[in-house]
């Protein structure tokens, strides 16, 4: 009788090659603000909008709406939004101010493509799975835009969401029903790299947390120290 | 002068096979309840905690905590608070609630992992990208969640994330901090398959939207419908 050096084969799993282009993919996804000139593959949007509709959904509920902007003069109003939240930001952020406004927090004026993202009216309808949780309906349209933003990315195409903006405004502008609500600006298009870090942790506002400070056995821990301030 | 059949390739871009997986896995990703006997691969929930730890967050806020729960009677006490959700849940939904109550909401006591994913406290505190949506933390962790469901399909392990709980009384359990709030239970575990259809489809739960439906050009479409009452 022999033993085998390893377990048999779970046949549910892909093989070795998709599992590391997998981590591959969610390892170096970005949030992308700056883009190279040009457009996408072709049906590049059709099999991105397929992603989304395949990410899971509270109840089965699917409250994941997404508005394709080819209209040039709504994205120059969506840019007047952005633009207007930004500096709005920046006066609550009075200890980061200058540091803040030097950041570049969208790439709407050069990115080939952008959508909006929302969750559509009557969510309150749903109570399967989010009775205590309502919150659960968002949750389901930002599985959503991660499906979108890591097949972007193994297509070597950048995207970016962007949420400095009014969401009231911007649903005006885009004539959403009552209850309806904008969650995401996503820009997409070609990028020159992919950076092996993401923008905010290579320019310094942020730092990675160690992985043991995320992670926790059974409880949460005493000593936690609590966040500081003005971020 | 010749002209190419096809555009230069993206040097962005993943090899076809590595793009083919990541739709693969993405599409046949499934909401599991149903778990097979066994353990989980070698290291893979530390390559879980990995992939939810690369997730975008709001002005690399980093929102997410997870709690790995190895204590079989605070498992037990997760069960007894889940059970008394679906109990509440069932109670509100009068036209549907004997279907309702057919269906298996959880895994949890046949999974081989549990964790707990929470939101950290302090939330407000961050104001990069979420002055007008404070709900972006939550977008964040849900990213993580989505990033964790990917690589465990990828790797032939069953992920189903629970939200029927009241967060209030989870957090006592596992002794959070104020401000922070639990978000999901995710059960883990090897299953016997991956079935075509998410379960709720295929019980006749909810249907598939057609993609029309959720993919808007340039505004809301005014004919709409509202969505049906008592899910």
């Amino acid at each position: 009788m022999t033993f085998p050096l390893t377990r048999p084969k779970n046949p549910n799993a892909f093989d070795d090659a998709a599992i590391d282009a997998i981590y591959h993919t969610i390892h170096s996804r970005r949030d992308i603000r700056e883009f190279a000139p040009g457009s996408l593959p072709d049906s590049l949007l059709d099999r991105l909008y397929a992603a989304a509709h395949a990410a899971p959904s509270v109840g089965f509920m699917q409250p994941w709406r997404l508005i394709h902007v080819s209209d040039a003069a709504l994205r120059n109003e969506m840019i007047t939004l952005v633009e207007a939240e930004r500096q709005a930001t920046a006066a609550v952020l009075p200890s980061r101010m200058t540091e803040f406004l030097k950041l570049k927090v969208e790439g709407m004026k050069t990115c080939a493509e952008v959508l909006v993202v929302a969750l559509m009216d009557g969510c309150e309808n749903h109570i399967f799975g989010k009775r205590t949780l309502p919150e659960m309906a968002l949750a389901s349209a930002a599985c959503a835009i991660q499906n979108m933003w890591l097949a972007a990315r193994a297509e070597g195409i950048g995207l970016g969401w962007v949420s400095f903006f009014e969401p009231a405004a911007l649903a005006r502008l885009f004539a959403m029903p009552p209850g309806a609500k904008p969650i995401a600006i996503l820009c997409i298009g070609p990028v020159a790299e992919f950076s092996p870090q993401p923008t905010l942790e290579a320019l310094g506002w942020g730092q990675r947390l160690p992985i043991e400070s995320v992670v926790f056995e059974n409880r949460w821990p005493a000593d936690t120290q609590p966040t500081p301030t003005a971020y």
